[in-house]
């Protein structure tokens, strides 16, 4: 067996090392510099071209290259394929972190008194009293952003498709509860995976739900979000303010409109970046479970596509 | 007796409404417009005129507006008067989370994404991981920023002038201790008192004991600072950064070097700005303790000076 690595717009040279290292007995390539590809069990993947899966006769295990499987187009493998994310708790750590930051810079009116210090005007104010936040996504990264936002006085419900129940969150997963929750948003998280269903999902519609003081943060991917409808809510003050990590493109292309507008806060995505060693450890983890017939960690569900 | 409000530099009509409703039958002047300064045994000062106090002879109680009493000359007051400040439990809460909103904003580089934004550049850093925080002055305000940064992962320091014990905080009181606390701290919060003893007391001396990549959180008074030794440290990379609060003269003067520092965060004393209910309250209850001869409420050691 070997491993391929088919990860696309990145050196991928110190992953390759990393987790050469750890698995000294086996043969790993990068993609398209396979010399047998019938050898490869297991494609370590990140927007992998679309007609490399067919070349793969042997293939038994995809790991995607980050949180999200969303990269890989799950149709074009083989039912049998087992396709693995990556589960860093560091990452969810890291997102709690970032989550609670932004909300407290907004809370705070830190960006204002950026601003007004460049223009050297003294100007106090007291910050919002807001603290209500709705987590959209209640997976493992969710959980940690409301573990975290609960250690400093702010309240929290949560949306996911499956019923949860977390002590001191209002859980829903009934779409029909969703018009009540948004309409008492102080602050929106999108944690959602990026699936068909998903996709657009923070439209027009519903940002129009949400209070004039309401702030988004987008941590999941640019996808969710329909930019001229954002840009409609921001512009009407259907909503105050928007912090978005991620895009359709990335790097945001230099003439996009969200670079200069004066609600939106950007950044480079880097809410959780992963760490590489933590990385590598588990795909290598997984490659000797696939290795031993075991059963592989952070498997998704192929059906639900996350 | 009557009740006097000596507080200069603004405007105190929403503080008298406010006293007057919850003392009724208390008579409340103004200074200068007081009929009968001969009736007047307590005082609500912040930077009353130096020769008022001596034509008060029934003076028995002064409250600062504010938690400190920096803005009183106390050698102008005699023996027997009692002086109080303001202990608002809102004002801890809200100095601790501005304390936490401030580390985490340096810790994941806000103001650095906030410009880089503006010159529409996309350029992903880890946070700094660095998370040892050391707070000088360790009262009401300095313990509720400690208890804020240990539910967020941050270790805490504090020096304070009398011995204290706070669980899971480092707490010193010796001066001799503090080179070894200065050199590991990440990030330095001063909520020191204002007295002769600490005026200035973060100066070129002090800064250079710190590590490079340290970051100064001055909350307390301008005073505390040597302005243009802070700005050597900043200039010299003796230190990182700094968020200040606090200045010698407010509003910071329009040609102040600070504003346009690259590496100095300014906001106008917002961090814990007074609820007027709230103190009025207190102010009120200490006049009924004096009139009903009982102890009254957050006295000051006159001869510590806090």
């Amino acid at each position: 067996m070997s491993v391929l690595v088919a990860i696309s717009g990145r050196d991928c040279s110190k992953i390759i090392t990393a987790l050469a290292a750890k698995l000294p007995d086996v043969k790993i390539s990068q993609w398209p510099d396979c010399d047998n590809l019938e050898d490869v069990e297991f494609v370590l993947a990140w927007l992998a071209p679309a007609d490399m899966w067919a070349q793969l006769p042997n293939l038994k295990a995809v790991s995607s290259f980050g949180a999200g499987v969303d990269s890989i187009d799950l149709n074009l493998l083989p039912d049998n394929v087992v396709v693995t994310r990556i589960v860093d708790e560091n990452l969810a750590e890291d997102m709690a972190e970032y989550v609670l930051t932004h909300i407290l810079a907004h809370k705070l009116r830190l960006k204002d008194y950026v601003i007004k210090q460049q223009q050297r005007q003294w100007q106090p104010k007291r910050a919002y009293s807001h603290n209500h936040v709705v987590i959209l996504g209640f997976g493992e990264l969710g959980q940690s952003c409301a573990k975290r936002l609960l250690a400093n006085n702010f309240s929290v419900s949560a949306v996911s498709q499956s019923p949860k129940n977390i002590p001191e969150v209002n859980c829903i997963h009934q779409a029909s509860e969703l018009p009540n929750l948004l309409a008492e948003a102080d602050y929106l998280v999108c944690l959602l995976p990026l699936t068909a269903q998903t996709k657009g999902f923070i439209n027009r519609d519903l940002l129009a739900q949400l209070p004039p003081h309401a702030v988004l943060i987008n941590v999941a991917r640019g996808q969710h979000v329909v930019a001229e409808d954002l840009l409609w809510a921001l512009d009407k003050q259907v909503i105050r303010a928007a912090t978005l990590d991620v895009f359709d493109h990335e790097p945001l292309a230099v003439d996009h409109p969200f670079w200069h507008h004066p609600a939106i806060t950007i950044t480079p995505h880097c809410a959780a970046l992963s760490d590489i060693n933590s990385v590598t450890q588990q795909i290598a983890d997984n490659v000797q479970r696939l290795q031993a017939g075991d059963d592989l960690k952070n498997k998704i569900n192929r059906t639900k596509g996350y």
